[in-house]
């Protein structure tokens, strides 16, 4: 099939951020193209104007496109007839809401890295800017684009597992059990640092991510949450472990775990999921297995390809073919693809399913931002059971 | 060796419980003569006199010493020349306190399935009845037995893993996911029965273990507990799921979820160690595996007696060479050996270590028992902080 | 069920080695016991007088049943009215024969550690003696004892696979890296000197059981072999490494790999066969899953103990619910077992299949030695592919 | 640093093959552009023009540069100043030699996928058309791209696993169980059809990637092979399954087994390797663990991008954090990176190493022929050893 039919051509792809030594812009570059769909083409690439522009060469954009601000950038390419058709906002959490607003405002579709915004009062805004615009908007939850997870949150959906009970995610790494950021190590320094993060560490850097994970599989509404934070290298500013608990209006109870203190843990997404007629468990540093269980029958193993008994959300998400694996880039690609559609859509004039979409989106970052905030809140209340319920969030 | 050196015979073993469809007591029966060192003599084992008396075929015991109670069985042995050197107790839990405080009373050791007793008040009169006769006296939490637990207790005594942070402990099973004590299934029926059980279901059968299994390792004292306890089966009078937050004296923080719920899930009992130095993680479903981890290093894989490597703990719970499995039985006979040690000393007229053992013992159940009543307290308190600590704790 | 009903007591077991030092004679002096169906109560425990006798007091056995030798053991105990039900044989492989011979002709049931002799003749000649004798003779092909492996066996004789085309059966360790038997090391030094071990080193200690289990699981007649063995520990005597090829009557073809020079590898007997209708796989070091596929399916895993999914054997062969693992002694234990069903039998008169047993049995010892044999010539003659086929194999 | 630093822009990629339906095409497209270093610009996309051109909008090729025919390609392509690079040939196997020689004697850089071509003697002649030309030939051994093949491949050259005793490499699949290519299946009817695939079936097909990646990683040279080939589906041509066994120069023994009728096995390469003074094991369905074992120390698992252990290669093929998978795609594109290197430095004037690359390269696509040639030999000898040794074969 032509490339995104009807439009028949590449999106035009905008990067902010990604400078020299960064890493979750050249993530973002590298997924946005992966499948074809999409050609980077322009990018403010630093909040250093020199540096922006020096960073260009790197990614092949060409020096008239390569902006030294995103006020620059709005102006510029604003004008162009083969202006870029979507942005992706790959900087520290601080800076998202400026930089979402100023785009969205002009009306660029927009991809924006998460935690969305630096506080919860930004994500309410910003969600109201978008509302207005109608551009398309979509927040980097990137494991809700694996085929697995997908295929979870299609037996959810569909009630195969039944009346869901419990949620269990962790999400365990160890990278910042010492103090790097008293190194100056980069990606450390921003993550611990309150006035660029926000009011949370290793909770709005991954827990987030875990929360996300289950909302996202079993779109189970929260009603009250109890959060319970640590600080455990000394010295640090902000939390670097922690477990909440999340209470559903089902009466389902989830707990979240983070760590970033955890000796030799890389990227340690789990998650395990039990309802009343079924279970089942994925994992994201081995995600092309998602593990199905029910009493009396023998353990599943289901593959992200491998055949019949899946539904459609997993080979819709596949590239290859079963066994042959498929991972973090193409996970992440999938958000992007499933924000193409949208974008392709809309740009043939389309109507455009904004709350309930397949990629996570400024709904589901207003609730991520509501997450931290009261997490935080009930840590400092010993735990306590606080509401955890956004009128925005998607049912 | 000699058997039993200096001692130079098996022990005699009396087994209460494990009449005909009983499970844990024919567990027992096995883990107490799989090295040889014991023979099983005598019993009482069942309630029901007649039972009891046809149920002593099935293990070779004579039927001079196959008694219809624990009354009939104290009176008679107490007079034999060759009297049972020990007996396990492997009945429902609420008739715990009064077979061992029976036995202790009248000088025999015990072995007693967990949890101790009915209620904290019965677990701290055992303990004085207990510390007045010197027997001794083990609490079969089983998962101690395991080469690679003492291997990590080891580790983490000898400071190998630095301050400890954090333990995840989990108890995953799924098979009263129904209410299986509405078919009148034997084992579901006592556990589910707060008359027979105690005041936990899930916390008390299974959740202690897990908490039980941190605390061996790590030798943590406690200070604070948070609980959260649900009834998934509708109708179903205790608990068969929650998550257990346990603040530590030394600011570590844990935590214990345990689960009968969770389609498919068989025995999953899995833990996980944060300490400054290096992590670790175990699961009794794979018991031959210890994974320890630090950054910057591969990811390690201790087996069950792989090498120098290894600490002397481990070594000495292992009968095989390592790649040959072993598993439940040998590590429930490993908790026999240890208080078969203690027993052979005794008998020697040695004198005997009561508090500091290998195996868990009667300040262990004491712990377990205030762990099951300020879980279920907190729970009911909507998972207020309870004060969780005991003056005859372990150190 | 009483003990051993009809016989209503325990069997009474013989040792024959496992003196101080020794490995495999313990393993057997604890399957045998493990369920409480035999007891220990006499043995011949060294070849050497003194060391037998000094042994006993390890076992528990008494004085007056610890002999110096097979000879002096076979006429005290046949003269006894509690005289042995039957011996273990857990010796050197060049001692089986005679050994096992005198027993046999004496009328006691034996039950012999593999390889069962030190040549194919010898093979042959004891099946002669004892088809002649009718006692139970079973050879501790152990892993076929494993619930999951009996498991394997049903299905593929009910034809779940479907016909089977294709084997691959791999054990793999590593302790023989170098030559520990230049180190006098006991264990390494009789397996690697010809005068003890036969003319296979690797392939008549690990190989045989690789080619058994397929085997079992299977019951492919073999038609043809070719034999690839190697020396790796420069010095050693006999092979420490290799790879057989078998052609099977019905077309399949299976592959049988070996080594003792695998470094950090333990004792990972593997296998995985594939049939027309289903594929399946287990692994000893973790012998609680079979791995079973279909094209078109979830991968299933089967655990010992897990569901109606199963076949009768693999219950039958559990003590313990699934989860909670089972591993090598109850695994030799149950080949224990199936020869102890077919000795109370055979006590109590009934008519005792000797040929299509569940345990490995003397004709399964016969083609284990003609294995032997032809991979060894094949080897010789670069690989040649030889006849494989011996009249007395089980069908 | 700027793109393909010191040409500055990105490779320009030309595509033959990937028309509709194809899958290793699309692969090919997603893998050269992966890292932003190529852009796919023209393509021969069919060997039916019509559907050469209509596929064209899939990949967003401009109308005037999607080609009918290879022959139109070379010619347009060979007079523009913006000509394509490189091309791509993803076609069925017996074209390969015609497009490649076409492209590399008009001066194109090539990147082949395997096996190199239809028979040896096509294999040798291209190999005397790219020495004589200059040009950077790939052949696609993809597996060969994965971060830690590369680290086993350093690990191994390094002499830290000390001599190769034994390699184990095995590629597992299922999907050929049944005849496909009688369903008009587009993947199985040309890779079961010896006039498209050549003499071997399943062993031209994956076998040679089984071989290849023993052969990539110890750097062992071979000298005699036996193969033993089967064809299981009723009525396939080629081969569908088999073993061969390879003897190298210093004496280690491999086995290569590779199965298309394995039921439920996707693409299962496994590879374990035996030295002297360690052992190491990968599997490409889980490609971010590769184990490392030594006697007498715990078994280490080394994760892709873990830390300060690794070599350089390994780092070098990493784009993400450990614990974030990488996996098929950015393996392929690891190939083309390295390639790349070559094409970048000869379009600088710099001399380029053609024999000893990273890649692999027109020598290895040689003795991949050969290995075909042979195993398909002996197998119809009854498995006789043949000399397996190609004067070009790198060291």
């Amino acid at each position: 099939m032509p490339t995104n039919s009807p439009l028949n051509r590449k999106l035009r792809m905008g990067l902010i951020g990604g400078g020299q030594g960064a890493f979750i812009g050249r993530v973002h570059a590298t997924a946005g193209v992966l499948d074809n769909r999409a050609a980077l083409v322009a990018g403010a690439l630093s909040s250093d104007a020199a540096k922006a522009k020096a960073s260009a060469a790197d990614y092949d954009i060409p020096a008239d496109r390569a902006y030294g601000s995103v006020k620059e950038m709005v102006a510029a390419e604003g004008k162009r007839p083969d202006k870029v058709d979507f942005v992706s906002v790959a900087t520290p959490n601080h800076t998202h809401f400026e930089i979402a607003k100023t785009f969205v405002e002009a009306g660029f579709n927009v991809i924006c890295d998460k935690p969305m915004t630096f506080d919860l009062a930004q994500a309410e805004e910003l969600l109201k800017i978008v509302e207005k615009s109608g551009v398309v908007f979509a927040v980097t939850h990137n494991y809700t684009g694996y085929p697995l997870v997908r295929q979870a949150r299609e037996m959810i959906l569909n009630g195969d597992l039944g009346e869901i009970n419990a949620t269990r995610s962790n999400y365990i790494q160890g990278w910042l059990r010492t103090r790097l950021e008293a190194e100056s190590q980069k990606q450390a320094a921003w993550r611990t640092d309150p006035s660029k993060s926000g009011i949370a560490g290793c909770f709005g850097d991954i827990g987030t991510h875990a929360y996300n994970l289950g909302r996202y599989m079993t779109g189970l509404l929260p009603k009250e949450i109890s959060g319970h934070l640590k600080i455990f290298a000394e010295g640090r500013a902000l939390d670097d472990y922690g477990t909440a608990l999340v209470r559903y209006e089902n009466g389902a109870l989830g707990t979240v775990t983070a760590s970033q203190i955890s000796h030799g843990r890389e990227n340690d997404l789990f998650i395990e999921i039990d309802g009343t007629k079924a279970a089942l468990q994925w994992r994201q540093e081995n995600p092309n297995e998602l593990i199905v269980r029910k009493n009396g029958e023998p353990h599943k193993i289901y593959t992200r390809n491998g055949g019949p008994y899946l539904g459609a959300a997993a080979g819709a998400a596949s590239r290859l073919p079963s066994g042959h694996p498929e991972a973090f880039f193409e996970a992440f690609a999938n958000v992007y693809g499933a924000a193409f559609d949208a974008m392709v859509k809309k740009a043939s004039g389309e109507k455009v399913e904004s709350v309930n979409t397949v990629y996570p989106n400024v709904y589901d970052g207003v609730e991520g931002m509501l997450f931290i905030t009261q997490v935080v809140a009930s840590s400092k209340e010993n735990g306590a059971w606080l509401p955890f319920h956004h009128p925005k969030s998607r049912k």
